[in-house]
């Protein structure tokens, strides 16, 4: 993950000094405050901040003078009906802010998340560090054959290995070139740009997409857990599932019972569409059905039956 | 204000209870947490929760991996520079949960502002309590004869007290009726609608537009500064200019750095148009300048030379 | 719904006129255009203006440097894909103007979905009009026992009548009272108000919240699928979902493929949670199933039951 | 600009296409429609659709049944007023879609405005065009000494075309590796990466952030003003206000009107800070004034003179 020792000071001087609060605190979630939690090669997530907590979803849910809640199980069942509802006002009234370490590929496809609050570093105003994303050789697949967006086989070790001393030569290259670029000092060196003092702004362009960038990036809990949501599906990029795992430990450890029912409704739920919820009325009332006679293509009904735990085809 | 004891009971039990946290915590807004500021007669601002400080500003800003402070003075530079270029995203950084209680037609302009997370008493669900504004007989205004959205003279004490008078017996009636409408238990008393048991979601609508309603209303610093900057203008309705006062305070005591900030360069700045500011650069260099030579209209050059203290006309 | 002729005509005269255009156009949208559907008593939705159509979806999806478009069949399957895997914003790229009358206890619903554009009458600077909602009879029902946000049986006709008569009669009253409020010209009447000219900012206070206003409101094609999906569910309130219907009939013109794809896969899909998920994989395993061995609730199993038109109970 | 032959037949075919309609149409846009203008050295934009014009406006701002203008003279005050007044709403009525061709290093900074539709060309799906950006000579600059985030003096025409060469070798050899790195075809070439077959959405991470991307981009008239005002201020990157220039030029000829307005009330305005109202103040009642006596920095004064015509330092 390469923090420096004084990126880590900072971190544990964060972490040693404690306050006295009225506001509503979560221990588990304490413990973990300010702690990068590495995502891929140099990549991490780190809570920065929070506010609320299951609670807070209950007190705005019932628009509470005091802090809302009554009984566990009464609260967990509130909690479990605005999720199955589609309620989802009370569960915007908790914040969390993340300062996140991400390639460049993945931050183009995590700010296409338009409402959040973000803070990226600028490559106008910074030098950008030697760091840059190579993919774990398990990691390293090929283009599927029956998804146009996504891949399917591991290529063989010996493969995987030459494709990461390719990308690594590739990107050692690029900051060379972007630190020649910048360079007032060697102007000498002229066949690698030496010496031309180029702007940062236009440097910055030499590097490639697996350059590492960071970013503050603050999100309420309902919009964090529709990211997840489709982020965390099997058809998005590995990538960025792998800092999802990351962030769904932080919202298990901050609101458990909110999570848990996010599981049940939305992430672990199924979707019939119009077409599926009729076959399966006809199944359960004993009709042989098939893809046909419901109006379903082939790939929708054998995803169905997939889902369904039936026998494929 | 109108809290009922059970609502004291429950805002001094969670005023009552401190935890340890390691999150930035401002000493001087934990002092008025969860108190009632109260606004016009009945309603008031609460706050609830907050995120962040000066410092989680100046932090994201720099995208630190500490508190992101270094020394008072240059962190006040930093805040002021920011402000100065709109470079808001950092500022977006902060959060702020209120707990207001306000007339329905305020509520209505206030929604306006769609950046926030909002959840409101439900009136499908909830029976609103017998509570509606009544305006100070200082605030009861004619119409104004220059400005065709706004009031002007002040009605004369005799008159403000009927008028208060009016309002109040019709808002009374009101409710009387909306009660009287959902009731189950008179069905003798047909003659005012009793015994109809009608749905909550329809008697509301006997409710006059005065009647208070509440809210938990979320949003980052920068959309409420600009929520702040609208709505405490002199061009903007007293009654919300009322609810702005009450959380400008609020503001002051959380971020006094922003704020400051924020008073030199939008509150209290002026915005010169282009043939405005023709016109002071040709009063600068001595030229007699008139409205109709730098192409303003007249109300625009009066309204200039008021703020530039000139004499107008 | 009471356009009055002066109305009629300015909508007629912009009926009448029709320009080239190189945009994509839908005749059948364009046959509606401008006319106000009527809605309630009083209200209507009225077309103003669309960008867009079913290919303006496919093109953006493609990025593509012509209309988009291949063959109706490819399209159609394109549509339905993108909707079923929730990818929703080539559906953004479509956009619709309406113009809306409706009440304003409506209107405190519909402004909730913030991703819109709103322009609403202004009551500080205009005088509204004497225009109310009084239900028919078939829609004033008591309060439903089962359900604490929602109406059941319907009034019988004596009591409803009775019902609409006195809602008839304090509303008028209450644009009485507006009207004397904001009177100059009967300084003698001052029983009622009369001769304060009070500001009209001020005297709309009054108003119930029957009153109709109404709105521009602008929006993309996924928001509004995505309003309609909320607001024709059964569980919304009556009155929202009569002006659901308007618009609806106004998107089955102008995208029937999306729309067909949106009815498919969003409105009339059935979302399975974890639990519900299981209960039916072991049904068509030919377990015999009931709530408590799957952990539903009462509530969600009876709704399963229903919803996979097997017996309750 | 680099569009192949079946690109500009699929352009010409849509503009070959008239239809009838009762929108309102601009015909200094329509003129323009669907072609591509060009911007930098393969990039362009590309005006794919419009709703509104001046009049919408208007028509939104009088929440008017026709379409709401009364006489030319009358319109244009009314949109300056609300320019003046901030009154942004109705300036909302209006929208534009683009379709953009831009590096991706500006498609980064753009995307930072959140309030728009956008739908890009993905990098999972499709292989990515050998086209990437080359600054211009002229626009190959060092790195500014007064200002950490912006470029000084041009580089000498010797060095640019050193430049220039070097950055447009390490792009071919970019897109060699991305093909080589994809390719199934060449199991022999090893040394290249060949034939591992990688998925696209892998092979990617190595092209450079100078590589051309595309985009549909729709967004409301209010919002794009404000992008407008943001990016065409000289702080800005070159590279996105040639983007703006060109944004601008379709602007100009869709809403005359409201362009002349925002560009005297907005983007050729000056905003004074409270000090510097201040020194205006005692500037023009004839009092010797400097920085220090009215609280600004010496970079504040220095500006500010500047701005008002004044002598600096």
């Amino acid at each position: 993950m390469a923090l420096t020792p004084d990126q880590e000071q900072e971190i544990n001087d964060s972490r040693g000094q404690t306050q006295e609060t009225r506001r509503p605190t979560v221990a588990a979630l304490e413990e973990v405050l300010f702690q990068a939690a590495p995502v891929l090669d140099h990549g991490f997530v780190r809570l920065v901040d929070y506010m609320g907590d299951d609670a807070a979803v209950v007190q705005a849910a019932r628009v509470s003078y005091g802090a809302g809640t009554r009984h566990m199980r009464e609260d967990r069942g509130l909690l479990r009906y605005l999720m199955r509802q589609a309620h989802t006002t009370p569960v915007e009234m908790c914040e969390i802010k993340l300062h996140v370490k991400l390639p460049i590929f993945i931050a183009r496809q995590w700010i296409r998340h338009r409402t959040a609050n973000v803070n990226e570093l600028s490559g106008r105003y910074s030098v950008l560090d030697r760091e840059f994303y190579i993919p774990a050789p398990e990691n390293l697949a090929r283009q599927s054959v029956s998804n146009r967006q996504g891949r399917g086989e591991v290529l063989s070790a010996e493969q995987a290995e030459l494709v990461r001393d390719l990308l690594r030569a590739d990107s050692e290259a690029a900051h060379d070139r972007y630190e020649s670029l910048m360079s007032e000092d060697s102007p000498d060196d002229i066949a690698t740009g030496g010496g031309s003092g180029l702007a940062r702004e236009l440097a910055r362009m030499s590097l490639s997409l697996n350059y590492y960038t960071q970013w503050y990036w603050k999100v309420d809990l309902h919009n964090l857990l529709h990211f997840l949501r489709l982020r965390m599906d099997p058809h998005a990029q590995f990538e960025i599932r792998a800092y999802c795992d990351a962030i769904a430990a932080l919202v298990a450890r901050w609101v458990p019972l909110t999570w848990e029912a996010f599981c049940d409704y939305q992430a672990n739920a199924l979707s019939l569409s119009a077409g599926a919820l009729d076959a399966v009325r006809r199944m359960l009332a004993g009709e042989a059905v098939d893809a046909e006679s419901c109006g379903l293509s082939k790939r929708e009904w054998d995803e169905l039956m997939v889902s369904l735990g039936r026998p494929v085809g």
